[in-house]
């Protein structure tokens, strides 16, 4: 499978919208973005008759490159996506998710995601790192960032989930990027960010849930271990799952041995649902996500 | 990657088309559906800013699941199309492609497609087996299908190609597959097949190209060997690619060896190269192929 | 992860051991090949600091190919085996396994099996095919197999069982396959069949066990598929694990699509598990095993 | 296939050898860690029927984790190895390989060795970067490595690479990582650094050797990339290959896309290339390469 990030897009405008199946939702969309003068470069939707909900996303450029007024083509497009229940979302070119990320101990997936966004291979802007010990500090400050070291203990949990919430608030994070974060948000926290944090676990999951799973894969003696990336919900380790790594192992390999061959699949795996999820490529279905991979 | 058939979609329609790039492309195409009540359940295009041509894939049901009429869905659509240079082709839901397998002597991929084809996963109907040798003639007729042996030798090799051709004229063949044929074509039949032909090479193209590539593999002692599924065109194992896959070797596996591993991988190859094709995921495109995975 | 047969080797003895860790194992049987005038053409062992076990796997041939005795070099072996408590195993070249492959209705793992067996690309003869349906008769008698079929409900599992273990035992089948065959084996069928009965399960254990497994994978909306072969063992899908497979799969995929993705990885997983386990690759350690690849 | 980098292994030592087949090969090697009273932890060896060439590498412990002396070790064994033409090398516990780094302007590979290094997941001391470049001066400064900005034009190469032959003498490195330092080395060069120097091209040799070969890539409209670590050699593009990994990319990939894909797996290729030399599980055999993997 494919595990690289998908390259960025940044010199096209993107539309995705989302609704009740029924019969129209391609054309209200297509023919809005014709009515505008608008390019189609790349389209994809999908009716899930399951759920019975329509996904789309659409990469489009105004005819000619001349300038969009957003403004305008949301007014323009609104009465018609409301005839459909129709959620939608206008991105232009170049924009920039700005993302909280939390980390803990644990540095390579921080890392990873502070050289990509380093080198432009992600287009996001990182407001802030936030973590419950202060040992990513140095980490974060040699790329200019701040870091918000909120020690964490039970007593203290609701004022520093308070704390951190402040944070993305007033940062404007649309994204929450848990980076080896290690703790257990509250239902409340859970709730506030749902559709809109990021978890990478360190297993195949729905396989070894909860605490060292790559101490349970030694034990049970598998042969592939993985890492999965999730939005987030209120059931631990249970959100839709938008990505997945996988890696071959032996039986030379010990628990730590695990741990150390599971470090790359997991910053990939983060790294590329992070990727797929501000170029707007990841929609909720349910307890399922609908991804149109590139 | 993923090395699988597509599933079979066998319950709806499917339209493509393909064209110059300009303004409106997709709208021509959602707008007619939208008019006909074609409820849309997939829809992918792309617009290849390189080649300046544009691709579309749909599926789609008629509303309600009431009939469609081809001849009149075609004549309505035919205006439109030819005021954008577009062609396109509709296929009916449970359509079968008929086709004709060429082989020589090596069974792996005859037997595989004689598999996935009797056991419905490929919606195709195979009209007849090929080969220049008589060896297969058993697992072909087991499976109830016309055998059909045409030795060749470089005299005979016009003749044979004659025979060969109107085998496929004769029994409406749309798609030949090379299933380890093992000869050259001539450039006057390459012609003839052009876009219509699937080759398996057993080689990761461009790498060792022309006979024994797992040997000439083995020689430069590569770690990953592949094989490679192509449209034929004139020019030796240098037609647009559809899928390639790959598998690791080591250096204990002798060129033998490699041939031995490379069966699986040569199977799986072809048999994804031509659940694409007939499914009308794959678009020409100059030299380069669109495949509108799933 | 490689997912290709390991070749067959035809050419050499292999000489297994196992025993507990202690100084001296691998020289006790390199030595004693020597002696022999063995010359040692791959030789891999491991001792566990887990489970403190060793595990020896030797391939080799008497200098000059000249003729080797069993009787006289295993009499020879055994004094000093025993001085470690070591069990081994000496396999002639060209040994075919004997086995059992027991199936029920779905027949890609039965069609993958029989074609390598066919095309010589396992070392096993197929003694006998034995399935609780009728349906895969043909396709076992076309190979000029004896089917064998077993009915069985809840109250004449007993019989059944004892049917089955007749037929392994009077066959002198070595291993038993179960090939998709779908039917929980009673605590005393597994004690019997423990370390030589391979089960394919068509999922990723430790998820998605017990029934219906691609059902539950798409309720989950994972986006990776894999299987599982494993040696049965008294508790459902829970024995030691030889090989597992994974294949991408996407939102768009229902839970039938996901049924038939899963087929070829089944099929690779199982045969990969059979090559290994017959070419005396995997050992038992524990719940986990020790698997040699080439 | 495994991407990840082979678990340091700190805690064995290593002996590995290499010499003409012949009778007794393993025994020679056996025998005496066994007469030393060292404890086999794990052992590979293949002897290459087509070279003609053995190969063995063992790692072990003294019994009881008594000291080793390794200057009595080494004259111990000597003298047995000679009748063998055996070459051998014995590798203490925890030893880190002193390596120099030779880079161009490109990081990624660079910053994936630091961080790896910063981490303790290589087992190497990097004693030097060399680049004919300033810009990644502050990358290595960061982490408190030496950098060399040495500047090459046509007429200065041989001085240029006078210098960096000096480097890499005086600071007695082992092994030269070429990550991505997209200079041709001289003949000469190339010869000092036989079987030393690893570089990693960013194609699945022999595929798009020489410039710019993902831009091959994207004219071929190959379905795969892949980058290939190498030990240099005279022939461009030609030295005996460690380790290949590979990517799908899809036809909306450009050349610039594909690019950023194949950044992900040259850094984990090179890396693995690294881990396995570091590590002693690289042999070079005539211009192939017999790698153990774990």
């Amino acid at each position: 499978m494919s595990m690289t990030c998908v390259p960025s897009v940044t010199e096209n405008w993107i539309l995705t919208a989302q609704c009740p199946s029924r019969l129209g939702t391609v054309d209200v969309v297509t023919r809005y973005l014709r009515e505008r003068n608008c390019y189609v470069t790349e389209h994809q939707s999908f009716d899930d008759r399951a759920s019975q909900q329509f996904f789309i996303r659409v990469e489009f450029r105004p005819e000619g490159d001349e300038a969009l007024d957003i403004a305008s083509f949301e007014a323009g497009f609104a009465p018609r996506a409301s005839e459909f229940g129709m959620t939608f979302e206008l991105i232009p070119p170049g924009r920039l998710t700005p993302v909280v990320i939390m980390v803990s101990k644990a540095d390579h997936c921080l890392n990873d995601l502070l050289y990509r966004y380093r080198t432009g291979q992600l287009p996001i802007t990182i407001k802030a790192v936030v973590s419950n010990h202060p040992d990513l500090a140095p980490l974060a400050e040699w790329h200019g960032l701040d870091y918000h070291h909120l020690p964490i203990t039970a007593e203290t949990k609701p004022e520093q989930e308070q704390a951190v919430w402040r944070i993305v608030e007033e940062c404007g994070a649309e994204l929450v990027i848990l980076a080896r974060y290690m703790q257990v948000l509250s239902s409340e926290m859970c709730e506030r960010l749902s559709g809109r944090a990021i978890n990478i676990h360190h297993s195949l999951l729905p396989g070894f849930k909860g605490a060292k799973p790559y101490h349970q894969a030694f034990e049970k003696g598998v042969k592939l271990v993985g890492a999965t990336a999730h939005y987030i919900n209120d059931d631990l380790d249970e959100g839709p799952i938008i990505s997945q790594g996988v890696e071959p192992v032996s039986h030379a390999d010990s628990a730590d041995d695990l741990v150390a061959r599971g470090r790359d699949i997991e910053c990939l795996t983060l790294a590329r649902a992070v990727s797929l999820h501000v170029q707007r490529r990841v929609f909720l279905n349910g307890a399922r996500t609908v991804v149109f991979q590139r």
